[in-house]
């Protein structure tokens, strides 16, 4: 008894499938043409392929989408999303309301594939090259899964991961990234049909797209074909060839015509982002021998489908009978791998760590590790790694279970060396967050979110729980200079909505922000980290490390009513907020220190608290962080001071640069008495 | 007579260039130590290329560091940057003195190469990837220049762009995109040499990238040799050979070992970004033979570089003779050369655009569209294109010389099609603006900022004058849903230092914006327009247009004293700002509307101005921005209402989101009425 199904599945015939090609086709240009709005070009081009994809390889359910060994399927062209509905509609996924409403308010038919929003939709795919990208997350998460959970007798996680993409996507760099590290890992369930039109935007690819992809992507380890795109059996061997391969991932090269049917726009630009237009839609389906009736689907398709549910459905039940076969024989695995499925942690986890002592100075980067290792000892999908900056970011699982590398077809491991590929990184990420049964985390500098930014908005849009950790993240870079020195990216990072960004202030806050990013169901959270050392503060004297899961919390203070000046800081300007409270005292000034690790945890918090760490009375407010006012300006209010950050930085030593830039404890008091505070 | 050097150039010795060589090494090596602190590993390896380069090909005068047909030479692997202040040092341009201060603040010898700090360094260069995309734009740029004013006899132009570049660069996708733009635009005079020594940070590169670089950029159409990069004749015969390669642009892959010389850190990951101590340094300068004493240069080595200094002078003197004779010939070509080398604008410049007339409503992409034409009709410097959004963006020059699109090898031309290559043609731009002769732009949607986002940082930190069009400005994008729709985006953009961010409120706003950013000289601008017509503003009632250049300007008002709320909006939402006004008047309320095209601008303007515009006792401040409110606090005040977003948007209709998100007079007066306006 393995995985593999054993439904034999018989393909339509060829006149069906040509049916059923054209009808995807005008389905699809029919939502367009009623939204007046939309893209049919490549939605029409690409009919034959999604034909091919549903009725012969395909193994999904309707009934319950969120299956776990089923095939992913990634558009990674989303602007044919009219195509993707249509074949979720055929499916059984999708109503035909759902196409009737196609890119209104509320449907479950948005303009581009909306994770969350449709079901049948496994990733928001709008970004161009994100969905082939996040396809190489999950097609690991799929064979890592695979190493962790199957048993010799049970392959209960075998699927595939299938990608359509487009010219666009080819075209970007994240895309080669994640070609480069899908070959190089030897992921050959990936499967990616690459629907070569030739046509984008601005006219022929030839204008700007003259490289030699086949031969690109064989050099990068791909096995590839060539087909004629429009040809059903032709893409159909192409793709069962594909299959065959076993250990290099398949490009599939389709070579279609965009808007293949419309005889006056087909293989035209102009046919790429707007509706054809009444009568050449109606010419279009003349041309095929096609009704003209509206989101027309002929008896024969609806029979065949009904039929094809059947199957998969039986699919299923199949891989429900090897999954109860397997708990039987394997009770714990199994109850683990439904367990990491749904994303629930393990009992205790928090247990794992423990506060760290006071008798030493730690970079915060370094508390990471550590605290990564304890939470990962326990939490075995913990798993991910930098760009190419292991040791400098300590993000290496070195504890638990398989602390290995994973590398070339070897997957039983929870570290990636993804290279200098921060891009593909962030999209890796969350793949294998919306693949399900883990939880990934990456590294880098916080100067290079800005590589990796698109991956980071979209995990927030699709409120997925991967864990970004940005080391380095202050001009205390020092000698690197400015263009390592991140100045606006706390701002940058904050201003992404559902994004949560931490940045502790030593290594006990550290253990409570990785506490709060593994304990986030329903959104990303980025850590950023201090290269330099940091004093672990004293908690017998201060506030309890605990409280930073609030968001913000007094640290230090003289009691409630007496504190006439508030100053707020994160990260590593803690110390200097003490520092500087020390001094003020020793002026005879009453003041109280809070730490704000998180502005977004401190902004969900009931108002009474809210209000309790920023009393209204409290005018006198000083902000330290090393970085820009954006975002701190609502805080500081009218009267407040800020200690921050207005261009960019400079080489040079930590100290010297601390000197240059304010943020010593003399010179935040001098700044405050010109202020007459 | 025509440019090609005279000068026969008589290359050292072997013996000698072996002598350049562990000059360079140990100078690099010695500057690592000395500020305990750096990259040797690199600097170490290439120490052979580098002296190929200086004493065979680079044409350049450290006498005259701005020499317009000097040879680029660009590091793109920056963290090598020791080893090009050594090659500096030798050729002239630095002092030992600077060599060391090496990454001290202040000096001429930062972390990274700087762009600005140090004459001879072309471009800052610490992202990695980065150099080798901005050469491309160099490339390009020399090439355009050569097309515009090389005459038959005269080429004036004619230099070449060398890049070195390392693992690191490779791996980054935006070199992908930047390397197939260059094959596909046929830079010939492009010649990269890519330091292959085969380790990065986390360890050997095998580790994670195991493509065929050689098969993949033969596959981009590029001419590729591989050879010893410790080999100094096969190393010039390589560069000799890609000069001699007219139509491909040329990627030596040069394998070299990292820390060549140490004996026992060579090859080892642990020489990439630490001292080597001065144990290992001692050991590697006594296994060369090379004298223990720090920042040795020996006699021969400074005796060449005194010939070669004077075979230089002879090259830009040569230069200067075909210039003069050039001049004579063609006065008027020669001179315009000269100003667009210079940067200054044309003459009467300004009087190239007109009002747009009240009669319309029109989106201020149309506007961009209509105003960089008649710009560019006399600025034949404006070049730039789209990342495959030409007709969406509206950014094609169609009047004014040379039309045309550049491809293949044809330069005469001032529009590129850049691909869905956004991240590589925001390098592209930085590239020609530091090459001179040339205002960039570059245009997509302002979602997909996020995309190009490292460029735009390092053009603002390197204060170059690009020009960064972003269309579809909000999420009145409509129906292509959250993934298109930017929120976060005018917040991010603003939070990177230096940049002008614009967001014209119509059609001659937009003039003002334009005009802003060509005459900016010190820094890039971005400008970010409305896909949605907007109604041209009546300004015989409203303030004129051309108080836009202040930044922020009272567009209506009932005078000075009595306003009692304040409105401040930016680009499309100041036509809403208006409504809300007259609804608030009907009221019986006395209001001032100010529209802000750019806060950045209104920041540098004199402290009158800004009370004027922000008066202290107007404390009712309405702010109205489709975006986040990051950036607006600070304006707002303690007692301020923001209407803007806090989270994604959706697809849908246009009117239908306006609606959804409270962007409507009624919607906006409720939300006063509430807060007890």
């Amino acid at each position: 008894m393995t995985g593999t199904p054993t439904l034999i599945l018989q393909p339509p015939s060829r006149e069906l499938s040509i049916k059923i090609a054209d009808t995807l086709r005008f389905l699809s240009a029919d939502q367009v043409e009623r939204a007046n709005s939309g893209h049919p070009g490549m939605a029409m081009g690409a009919a034959e392929i999604a034909t091919v994809l549903m009725t012969r390889f395909l193994r999904i359910d309707p009934r319950d989408h969120n299956w776990l060994n089923r095939d992913r399927f990634i558009l990674s062209a989303g602007h044919a999303s009219a195509l993707l509905y249509s074949m979720l509609h055929l499916q059984g996924f999708l109503t035909l309301e759902d196409l009737l409403n196609f890119r209104q308010l509320g449907s479950r038919t948005p303009g581009h594939p909306e994770y969350g929003d449709t079901p049948g939709v496994d990733a928001s795919s709008g970004p161009l090259g994100s969905g082939f990208a996040m396809a190489v997350g999950m097609a690991a998460a799929e064979r890592m899964l695979a190493e962790m959970y199957n048993t010799p007798k049970f392959d209960v996680i075998d699927h595939y991961t299938y990608v359509l993409c487009g010219d666009g996507c080819q075209m970007e760099g994240v895309l080669y990234e994640a070609a480069s590290l899908a070959g190089h890992l030897e992921l050959g369930r990936l499967i990616v049909i690459y629907d070569d039109n030739g046509i984008t935007i601005d006219g022929k690819t030839g204008l700007t797209f003259t490289e030699n992809v086949a031969d690109r992507y064989r050099a990068m380890g791909w096995h590839v074909q060539d087909v004629n795109g429009q040809d059903i059996e032709a893409v159909a061997g192409s793709i069962e060839a594909a299959r065959g391969e076993k250990v290099r991932p398949s490009l599939i090269i389709a070579r279609t015509t965009i808007a293949f049917g419309s005889p006056g726009k087909a293989g035209s630009a102009g046919a790429h982002g707007a509706p054809l237009g009444a009568e050449e839609l109606a010419a279009a389906k003349a041309g095929r021998g096609w009704p003209v009736k509206d989101f027309h689907v002929p008896q024969e398709v609806t029979d065949y489908f009904d039929v094809r549910r059947g199957e998969w459905l039986v699919m299923r039940q199949e891989w429900n009978e090897l999954f109860a076969a397997y708990g039987k024989k394997h009770h714990a695995t199994a109850r683990e791998l439904l367990r990491v499925i749904a994303g629930d942690l393990p009992k205790q986890w928090k247990n794992a760590t423990a506060e760290f002592p006071v008798d030493r100075a730690m970079a915060t980067r370094a508390a990471s590790g550590q605290v990564m290792n304890q939470f990962g000892s326990v939490i075995p999908e913990l798993v991910g790694g930098s760009a190419d900056l292991t040791p400098a970011n300590n993000s290496e699982i070195k504890s638990g279970a398989y602390p290995e590398f994973i590398n070339k077809g070897a997957f039983l491991g929870r570290n990636f060396h993804f290279g200098v590929r921060e891009h593909a990184m962030g999209w890796f990420a969350n793949g294998m967050a919306l693949h399900g049964g883990f939880i990934p985390f990456t590294a880098t500098f916080l100067v290079f979110h800005d590589y990796m930014r698109p991956a980071v908005r979209l995990a927030s849009l699709m409120k997925k729980r991967c864990i970004f950790l940005y080391t380095h993240d202050c001009f205390l870079v020092g000698e690197d200079g400015p263009t390592h020195q991140p100045v606006e990216h706390l701002a940058a990072l904050r201003a992404i909505p559902r994004l949560h960004v931490w940045r502790p202030a030593d290594a006990n806050e550290t253990i409570f922000a990785w506490q709060a990013a593994l304990e986030r169901r329903n959104g990303p959270t980025a850590i950023c980290l201090s290269r330099q050392e940091l004093p672990i503060l004293d908690r017998s004297r201060l506030t309890p490390a605990r409280e930073t899961l609030k968001g913000m919390y007094i640290l230090e203070s003289e009691g409630e009513l007496q504190a006439e000046i508030l100053i707020l800081a994160s990260g590593g300007d803690v110390t200097l907020a003490l520092g500087v409270a020390a001094g003020l005292r020793e002026q005879g000034r009453s003041v109280r220190v809070v730490s704000a690790p998180c502005l977004e945890v401190f902004k969900s918090q009931a108002d009474g608290y809210r209000k309790k760490i920023l009393p209204k009375r409290l005018k006198k407010r000083l902000v330290i962080e090393a970085g820009i006012i954006q975002g701190w300006e609502g805080v500081l209010g009218d009267s407040g001071v800020f200690i921050g950050m207005d261009d960019f930085g400079h080489s040079g030593k930590p100290a010297m640069l601390a000197e240059k830039f304010g943020f010593t404890v003399p010179a935040v008091l001098e700044r405050l008495g010109k202020a007459g505070w």
